[in-house]
């Protein structure tokens, strides 16, 4: 009986296909939701002090019920280590750290923060294979051109850094370039186009300078956009092009939708 | 006769393809354009101070205009109830409501720019077909990317959020980082490269975070981009260029939509 | 003779594929760009302060040479009508111009930065054919892509008027939300990720709307540019997939790589 | 013997196959990179002072170390002159002349940032092949589009000096655009969405203005965009992932390039 009631339980908390799970999800979700809430707001000075009591109550209280249902988690899985180490087991367990922290350490409450990756499991509740395959989709392509954009922003950050520091021997501590980290982080802001305007060139040299680094900025932005546009074209070609149809004598997958013969052991397909 | 009457007033308001239509139209964006101004620079200070009256009466000459049209159309379509939840007939009286609310309510009748959108009624006039038709792609694109919006958009907030809780624990108080919902708002502002600098980094590690989240900015706008490119591609691919039409001597296809005679034998098409 | 003479010395002035009419553009653009470098450094208070003669004795040397030269232009051109209204032309009295108004009207000669345009000769000068050809596809792409421009800028537009609205209700004119015209300037600021600082908001609501504004800037730059992604990859593909061939017999042009007969007569191609 | 010694050195030095080519290009990576962080620290003002004689000392110590491989690396190589001229050798030139010259000139060794190129080494010692690769495609489709590219940037300068020089006409000194180069760098500032905000239009038309260029250049960033993406598509084509080979029996083509036997027929593929 113990084993049915597991199970069943399994079904509740793992799952989002029943509708006792879809409530337990949505539950959860809210509660994630309302936590995340209470975490910024706490942290406005004049909510703080006069809600401190209320606030500091209820972050107890997600804490506890968050642990309760972890340990729920432990205890249902089959292979307890496996959910510990995996992507949400880790989420999980630091979604209630901070709290118990925060006896010792003031202030790393704030890092409840982490609880809002608990909220991807939103995409489980809605049509989870749809949007679980979007994102799947998105990271392969960005996975595909891990390279390009590795050596993009190599060059973004070199450039970066020689143009800071020329901006520092050309305008010089006056002007707010004290130092070469200082005028890197001001190229940074310059090159990607934020440009708070907190650090800016004020000598004639230094804006002709800063002319052509946005220029470059504004043009370079190209570079990854041209990349991961045609990695998404190609990781959708892809799954569009090649029929799911495995050969019955070999099973290798992978045959164009034109294929009548198994491109690997020459076995009529279908 | 009433039946013909109201036919004929029925072509002129609702369509542009005949020329007393096409000049209702006309006429009633002009009208419409006019009375944006009107909102916009009666809300200046000065120019309020000193055309209060004018600009008063003829706030009003244009509501009652434009609720004579109102009625006019509920009056002329067959079916009211589908005008008047239709997207035009929502926006027609959200253009009228405010001007009557602001008797009750101060300040109201500056949300008489909801009239903007009654400006989409141009494209009805100039090239209706082809422009709806342009406006009708983007739309498909962008709603076939709409799965892969959603989970960017929230991967960019939570990012954002975890970022902006960094920077409050890193920067603190002092410069500017006072709770954790304005400094999710300064990550929002430095991820997508708008850098008002009313909140900027002051402490080397802040700086450090923020270049961080600076070039993430930077390089992640690619994939919505590639996204919508990905999708716009398709849309169009899909309506496409080349006529289906099959040659009947040859049998062979991919003829263009304006050829007269096959292009592999020379035999007449059609 | 004066035929002959009339003929080499249009062949000078106007083409840049003889030695002595590259000679002549070389020169005629090294003169644009020092007259150009004259009017800017000229507003440059100080040194205007200094080389006030000098600087006034060049500006009217150089607006003599250009004056001679477009003489010279309608002189030697067959249809001198045709010149004068034709893109390059206008740009040629456009850039004499103001130097003779700023006889009347001081300050005029400012507008002679207009000579920049003229500087688009140098495309002729080096590999005209070339450079020509890329921006006449570039220009070609722009155009197809129109229609969906006007549509996207438009609704850019509006959206900016209506959240600019908000904000002047929500923020007011103790934040610098003073007017609407001055709101929508502040939201056109944000949408496009400018964000100059200015004006910023201040009260959490207000603060929350521009979170909204911002994302939604960042989100819909990905349009234009899919846009003109899909737009210049139609222009390559066409320009690659039909050939330059023009029927015999109907000398209609258009026909695909493949063709063998022409689509709009059935004449065999050559 | 000198020559095999010199081989096995050569083999050490200069690749990065063999275990100790490995070694010797990872210590001197992690010597590069300590070498650009002592540089950037030692000017901060206040770093500087606490350890100025610890620093100078080291970057001494580095710059022997990297002058003794620079005569390492010409002795090795066969052809000297073939490597001091190549990227890589006057990278590691310009790497260390900055210490010597500092001897002369106060304030030179802030040049040594340009060691920060030596980094791109590190592609070598990673997996050299793959990242070479994706850099050249990288490279193939920016010098592809380069002509395009030159026109753009030629256009949007041109706009940025026509703009800068009417907002220098409309709002004047008093407003901060005090001359045509400076009102020319906010213009780029402006069009280039970086916005630092310390120069910003304060009249109303001098707004409007500031309007039309925003969502000008907000647009536009879609050009270079669309170009680099359909180069890298190109490119990408070009390296086709499609085999050539023609099947024997059936003389089908388009197999992948795993396929081995025809998908057509059956028939084995060579």
């Amino acid at each position: 009986m113990n084993s049915t009631f597991k199970r069943r339980m399994h079904e509740i908390v793992f799952e989002a296909d029943t509708p006792a799970g879809k409530i337990f999800d949505v539950l959860l979700l809210l509660l994630i939701l309302l936590s995340i809430v209470i975490v910024c707001i706490d942290s406005v000075e004049s909510i703080h002090a006069r809600f401190e009591y209320l606030l500091y109550f209820l972050e107890w209280t997600m804490t506890l019920l968050f642990s309760m249902e972890y340990g729920l988690r432990i205890w249902l899985t089959r292979r307890p280590t496996k959910y510990i180490f995996s992507f949400f087991g880790i989420i999980d367990l630091l979604s209630i750290l901070p709290t118990f922290l925060s006896i010792f350490i003031a202030g790393s409450q704030s890092l409840l923060v982490f609880r809002s990756f608990r909220l991807l499991r939103v995409f489980r509740v809605l049509k989870l294979g749809r949007y679980l395959g979007e994102s799947r989709q998105l990271i392969h392509a960005l996975r595909a051109s891990r390279a390009k954009i590795i050596v993009f922003v190599s060059v973004v950050l070199a450039v970066a850094l020689i143009m800071g520091t020329l901006m520092y021997l050309v305008e010089g501590s006056k002007n707010g370039f004290t130092s070469i980290p200082r005028s890197f982080y001001w190229a940074v802001v310059t090159m990607t186009t934020v440009g708070y305007g907190d650090i800016a060139p004020q000598t004639v040299i230094g804006q002709s300078i800063a002319t052509i680094l946005m220029v470059l900025g504004y043009g370079i932005i190209a570079v990854p956009t041209g990349i991961v546009t045609v990695e998404l074209r190609n990781s959708k070609d892809k799954s569009a092009v090649i029929s799911t149809q495995a050969c019955q004598n070999c099973s290798k997958e992978g045959h164009d939708l034109d294929a009548e013969f198994c491109k690997f052991c020459g076995e009529p397909l279908k």
